[in-house]
């Protein structure tokens, strides 16, 4: 294994030229039958094994692959429910095609670019739940076609599968206050990067992540038809981690009138809401209401249960790859409805807060 | 995007010949400025982005990528809950090195061969759950460094990382006969390719997969060192798939005397006949003891917890890539330990069936 034999020694031991031991390999049907048993003898005594794959490669059309590009570690793949379940979706409809897939993180600045040119890819999916802008530069230079996914830029020259944000949260904010709850909180993802902590209108104006924006307009627009201020219904914007969901409950719930209902915007931010209520001892749903967003998995198995807004996740992930192998040449903006899942994170308040 | 500009094209712009042109652009220190200028400036008014980024490999050393191949369909990734814990160990150690991955699956075998060779990659880490022996050659003529998991084969001549399945479920299993059972049965993953159901010694000394034979070795010397023989326990083999394991259940438990113990040589086996235990009405552990093998997070949630054989995952992954990255000459052979954890799913039986 350590001596490499080249075809170029094939040809040699062989007596015929390099081109003509490159058609043998490559093309052994234009070559004549004596020639071609020769080069393979000369081969096998050799011991070489084949062309490099990579010169292939530089040949082909299609490799049958596709990158899945993220700004985050490549564990996000494995360790994130709503990566994990997209991915489902993204292997499925790769392995209806024999394709393969390459994972490819933008976390470490110094080699994104690297690895972003260096894909063998026929097109790339890019999850740009933060980040995205420069994951889009670097992947429309391989001018190969690519689908956006959760890009919350307006860039109509980009394909992209999304969801109705403003509906999904209009309708969850809709039921919460229909069960009668007059004293609401919401929980947000990013509205520009490394910001955490309570915002107002100007901030949210602001914001760059488009569906974070649409979700709280659709959150306002539900309370506001219901009679509740938009005014008064404290917004904190979190990293979609632990520390600073913990960090805006603390806030919240040292304050005098509590809230009686959170309104999250992913699951992952609901489910560190009821770890961190039942640590506290604080009653769920009897004395405060959570509902999320997504519907990943463990939404399901909370306790309780987590009333939530449900996007199709795996469908997503299918429909990506087959946007990046049906070629099409024009830009094309999918959008996936969403819908309430009712399960027990989510009930009337208490009498005396209602 | 339709048209493509190509390296020639710039040159030929810029009046200079190819060989300068990719100078330009591969090797800029060598060109003198005023041809570098004048090549960039006719490169700008193509709108040429640069050469194609495969051509590169072909030069490049190392690819900065790992290729994790298995003869399951690409969705075991994501949806396995072995394979997901794995993943996130290798992602993670690939984080570090800022590297990316490529997933590759066995599947579709008309495939399988073109997305080996064709993969970019430094090195492979081989899921070799089943099917492993294919994967390996195909590997093989790589000449690439791989590490084997799960290897069902005994060949020196392969790095592979393992744990010693005879100690975790004889450890286990001494563990339950403590408790007091003397009815057991085991749940098995498969010997051979393809094959459910009861089998007998010879079926058992001629399994093909090694680490299916040495758990049923392990749990038996465990059983005969406490007074049980162990010719009277019954051995099912399974797909690890919740069919094949309901049928063994159904098959035990519809008998005569059926057993107080069930030994599942995985956690995703031990989970299913909670599930079916659950539905038939039998209480775990009052009435049935099970114990588990793997430590897949979702041992620690079932109802109720799964009592297991731990093995360090994440762990391994992180070992195999490291090795990969290493690229030590020389085949190594690693063996991680494993460890008894205990839940609440294995407790004395019932005082008529002790």
């Amino acid at each position: 294994m350590s001596q490499v034999v080249r075809l170029s020694d094939v040809a040699k031991a062989a007596g015929v030229s390099q081109g003509t031991a490159s058609n043998v390999f490559n093309r052994p049907d234009i070559v004549r039958k004596e020639v071609r048993e020769r080069v393979e003898a000369a081969a096998r005594a050799l011991g070489y094994s084949g062309p490099d794959p990579r010169g292939r490669l530089l040949r082909a059309g299609k490799v049958n692959a596709i990158g899945v590009a993220t700004a985050e570690p490549l564990s996000y793949f494995f360790d994130d429910p709503y990566a994990r379940v997209l991915m489902t979706g993204i292997s499925r409809a790769c392995d209806l095609q024999g394709a393969g897939i390459s994972l490819v993180s933008a976390a470490n600045e110094e080699k994104l670019a690297w690895n972003i040119q260096s894909a063998i890819v026929d097109g790339f999916v890019l999850l740009c739940i933060e980040g995205g802008t420069r994951l889009v530069e670097l992947t429309r230079e391989r001018k190969l076609p690519f689908v956006a996914l959760g890009l919350e830029h307006d860039d109509e020259t980009i394909s992209m599968i999304g969801i109705d944000d403003h509906a999904g949260a209009h309708t969850v904010a809709a039921y919460v206050a229909d069960l009668g709850h007059r004293h609401f909180a919401i929980l947000s993802l990013q509205l520009v990067d490394g910001h955490v902590g309570r915002v107002d209108d100007a901030a949210i104006a602001a914001a760059i992540y488009k569906s974070s924006r649409e979700r709280i307009e659709g959150y306002r627009a539900a309370l506001a038809e219901r009679g509740i201020d938009p005014s008064t219904v404290p917004v904190f914007e979190t990293e979609n981690d632990r520390t600073s969901v913990m960090a805006a409950l603390t806030e919240l719930f040292d304050s005098a009138g509590p809230p009686t209902a959170l309104l999250a915007m992913s699951d992952r931010i609901a489910l560190f809401a009821l770890d961190w209520l039942a640590e506290r001892g604080i009653a769920v749903p009897a004395e405060v209401s959570v509902v999320g967003f997504d519907g990943v998995p463990e939404s399901a198995y909370s306790e309780p249960p987590l009333t939530t807004v449900s996007q199709p996740i795996e469908e997503i992930g299918r429909m990506a790859v087959e946007l990046i192998f049906d070629d099409a040449k024009e830009t094309r903006r999918l959008s996936v409805p969403v819908d309430l899942t009712i399960r027990q994170s989510a009930a009337p308040p208490p009498a005396d807060r209602a």
